[in-house]
């Protein structure tokens, strides 16, 4: 029916185990999980158009204005209605990265470049020359940590993005929703920034944070109260479920769930890392819960993917991203992404790909 | 911060009982409530972008094809995909009816005309003449029963108004979002004839009927699959939360729960119409679970929407819907629109305008 682009369909097939997403593998916090059971009946009622609440709690948690936010049904939703509130000419997509902004922009029949990454520099992002690429009026779409890549660009490249964007009159477009999973945050978000930088808007979700995939709940900071205004009366006026308002505002309480998040993601980034680079297969670095890694040469193992289907385990299979298509090499370098969980998870997925390995 | 526009504004005070929205008094099914609480945990999973089992659901319940529907974070956005999909140059509406058609169509610069429905006639709509009154390519927008006040269309006359547009080259957009409070629903919904109208699309939603307004759960259902299609890819692909999803699902497997609720609201209707008949209130008749009233005249008793919010009562102050706006009588015609409830409460409520008649 027309989807099946992204990681997590679990929907068609019995699949043990899900390692085709990037969600937080604490799954959702306890407190998040009480307050719903406790709310259900209560969702008869509307949700609050203006997500009045939500939005206190996170302007505390941002130290900034009300005014200033938007929120959506994902960060999805946002993507799509700044895309339809503007309707830009030409935008810039780094390659490989997240597939939706490409989307929305051709949705409103936006002209989209991409900007390929250099797999001989990490997939890192190199402001400069990135900055020297744009074009007047061009919207840059940043994903920093970029997605499926795990690299996060520092705040002082970002900045130099965000004035190349005021320079040639184009909006940044951050999304930093896999923010939360670096292991200094503060180090990387713009959002402390925002003042000075009116031509940048952020996305942020509590998707993947706080595993609240199925909830839907994103939102976008930015710097102009006024631009806020109109891409809030963008779209529906319900757009964000009172169930995912609801987990929102129980989420931006649990003090130390991110804290525990990073914690075990470092921990286990690092053990799987090591672990399947002893196998041979080429990791590139990343900062978040997920490792672009690939197979190649000789000793390319063939489909990782459908081998480990057949053992009822979802990874993502890295070719429909833009930069990281089978070319000419086809079947002879291929790239997957994971998302790493608990330890226990983690050992059953190694152990298929030492199965896989030792059988080709 | 810019809405406000409809019913069910109870974020902004301290409101003790909402009549302002058209929701089903039982509240949700308690299938629905204990499903719900059953599956938190599992809402950290990406929901099903093809809404894979609730599309089966549906499409048993209603003796059609899976292809045919596309389900949407509620009805308000699947009226906003359409538009986006479609962009329609022009388009008919009612007046008075819902307003979110005509946001919708502003917002990709549609130009809305509108079709005064006549006070003298119970605001009914006489199909020949709104047929007469379309235009080459035009799209109708056609609220079935009409909100807010309460009529419903039989469907020869629907057919005949399908069989217009197609003449005319447009699209006919059937709302039924609240055909399941009609006492006999197959006379007037249809479902049935879309084999032969690829001309029509059906918006149905389980907001009103099943209590789900903070849920979020609206569906499509049309002729052609090849438009449901590209409907569907329409937007983001995560629309509909896994909630939603799950509730839909159950929802569709209480059987007896439309039934008692047609019970109670053909009870509830017919009892306030009378005791507000008797207050002196003029109004209009309803097949629904809401009524449209006026108060006029010399005993026109002011603003009873603020004499009600002093109370903690919240009613629908119908101002702003085109065609009930006020006029030259400003202050001497106000109309007003009140979802029922169970007895109990709609006892609280009349009590309450007794009081106001009393005092003015």
């Amino acid at each position: 029916m027309g989807y099946g682009l992204h990681g997590g369909d679990i929907y068609h097939g019995k699949i043990r185990e899900d390692f085709s997403v990037n969600i937080n593998p604490l799954g959702l916090p306890l407190g998040v999980i009480q307050m719903l059971r406790e709310s259900v009946e209560g969702w008869s009622l509307y949700p609050d158009p203006e997500c009045g609440e939500l939005i206190r709690c996170l302007a505390d948690y941002h130290g900034t204005q009300r005014e200033r936010i938007v929120c959506g049904n994902g960060a999805a939703d946002l993507i799509y209605r700044l895309a339809y509130l503007e309707k830009p000419g030409q935008a810039l997509v780094l390659a490989p990265s997240f597939s939706e902004y490409e989307r929305a922009l051709m949705s409103v029949g936006c002209r989209v470049r991409h900007f390929p990454l250099r797999e001989d520099k990490d997939f890192r992002v190199d402001a400069e020359v990135l900055a020297g690429y744009l074009e007047e009026g061009e919207w840059l779409f940043l994903c920093n940590p970029n997605n499926p890549t795990g690299l996060a660009a520092p705040k002082a490249q970002v900045e130099l993005l965000a004035e190349a964007c005021r320079k040639k009159g184009g909006l940044l477009v951050l999304d930093e929703c896999f923010g939360e999973f670096l292991e200094r945050p503060e180090d990387y978000s713009f959002t402390d920034k925002l003042w000075e930088h009116p031509e940048v808007v952020i996305l942020k979700a509590f998707t993947k944070s706080y595993a609240m995939a199925g909830l839907r709940l994103g939102y976008m900071v930015c710097g102009d109260p006024v631009f806020a205004g109109r891409l809030r009366v963008t779209g529906q006026p319900w757009s964000v479920s009172l169930p995912a308002q609801e987990a929102g505002v129980a989420a931006l309480r649990e003090k130390r769930f991110l804290e525990e998040t990073r914690r075990l993601i470092k921990t286990e980034r690092e053990w799987m890392k090591e672990r399947l680079a002893d196998l041979g297969f080429v990791v590139f670095p990343s900062q978040v819960n997920f490792l672009l890694f690939k197979d190649e040469g000789e000793e390319c193992h063939g489909n990782l993917w459908e081998k480990l289907r057949e053992r009822r385990i979802l990874i993502r299979d890295c070719s429909n991203f833009r930069g990281l298509e089978p070319g000419e090499d086809f079947g002879r370098i291929r790239y997957y992404r994971i998302g790493l969980k608990k330890r226990e998870k983690n050992e059953k997925l190694l152990g298929a790909f030492k199965e896989i390995v030792k059988d080709s």
